[in-house]
């Protein structure tokens, strides 16, 4: 029983792969950069990206395309500061599948402004598990870990944290209340992806927020190479 | 294609509940009582059973079924505390599932020493979503919630807060240092599920762990009865 369902979900796989290829063509069209945001649930993702948006400067143009198994919480938060909010809920028409797939996206990109943005950031569902195993048609995987986790989450969640390029080390200003060694996180997360991006974030005092949009602002420099390369 | 990936989940859905009703007899003609406990990444599972398995008192034999994608990480940290611990690794057989099924809890029930045991805790892979569609077999199905995770977890994740009979509202020793606002949690608690019973513990301070561990032997005692009333 088990060996057929490893099968359908690579076949399953195969075909979101195509779909991403191409969501990420009609993203390279538009000359949109897209980020695909992950994390655990309650990591910040949402409170992360309402800073980054106001930290961010009005010269980038940004959406969301927000993920939630049901309910518009954090899409009417986003929405509140005036960038398009386009929302995904995996519990209509979805299964209630518990991460994005490449066809999801897809069904939501005539919603999205695309041709007036820069950046489309993704806001996956909050799992640690499935969305790293779901392309979207993504330029780039960031994902957010709370120190609130515990240091083991990258031993434990391997494949997440392999997924993605950038770890954003989010709510460091709870360092002195817990009992967290930091190095040992970092540490296994070395062990699980040596040598990944890493950037120590609070969301709720905006530490770290100016370097994560230094590395935002290099991800849409090298999408403008991208679309200039592939207009030339 | 979404409308057929509905159906084949409700078949898998159904085939679940069919090997978590066997599970269950196979529970009861040993008397054992089984809580599956649930929640997201990090939200302090282990910690709280380490707390437990020390405060529980010896009379009550306990032993663990650790579910993990992958790894043993929390299965040593328990079996260092001398309670047979039985590991699931989801990543070995199971297509890397972010959830237990009732067919793995299946798998491992010959390796585990029901017949001396009262009470088996089964430590579920730390996901909101998908566990809480799969029953194993369980008598009761607990959830822990981090305060650290956020006020509108309870209805984003609604399925899992319905799913569980008491919610333990974990890590409140961090409250004074969170913008965290607890009568809008417990408000949302009662949004999604009226009247659920909840607990304020601290698996670090021990703050609200004999209340824990009280619920814990009244399960026992309902165990009880019911092994007395399938005996009689």
């Amino acid at each position: 029983m088990h060996r057929t369902r490893v099968r359908v979900v690579e076949d399953a796989l195969d075909a979101n792969n195509t779909i991403a290829r191409a969501n990420r063509a009609d993203f390279d069209r538009a000359g949109v950069t897209v980020v695909n945001l992950m994390s655990a649930p309650g990591a910040g993702k949402t409170t992360l990206l309402e800073r980054t948006l106001a930290a961010l400067g009005t010269d980038v143009r940004v959406a969301v395309l927000e993920g939630d198994v049901q309910g518009t919480l954090d899409a009417d938060r986003l929405a509140a500061l005036h960038v398009p909010v386009t929302q995904i809920n995996t519990a209509q028409g979805f299964g209630g599948e518990c991460h994005l797939d490449a066809n999801m996206v897809r069904s939501a990109i005539p919603a999205m402004p695309l041709d007036d943005v820069d950046l489309l950031v993704i806001e996956n569902v909050g799992n640690l598990v499935c969305p790293a195993e779901f392309r979207v048609g993504e330029d780039h995987r960031v994902m957010v870990a709370s120190v609130t986790e515990g240091e083991d989450k990258p031993l434990k969640y391997p494949l997440m944290f392999r997924a993605c390029e950038l770890v954003l080390i989010n709510k460091v200003d709870l360092l002195p209340h817990l009992d967290f060694d930091l190095d040992r996180l970092l540490y296994n997360l070395d062990a699980v992806h040596p040598g990944v991006a890493r950037l120590l974030v609070s969301a709720r005092t905006g530490e770290g927020i100016p370097d994560w949009c230094a590395w935002l602002r290099r991800a849409l420099g090298s999408g403008d190479r991208r679309a200039a390369a592939t207009s030339a």
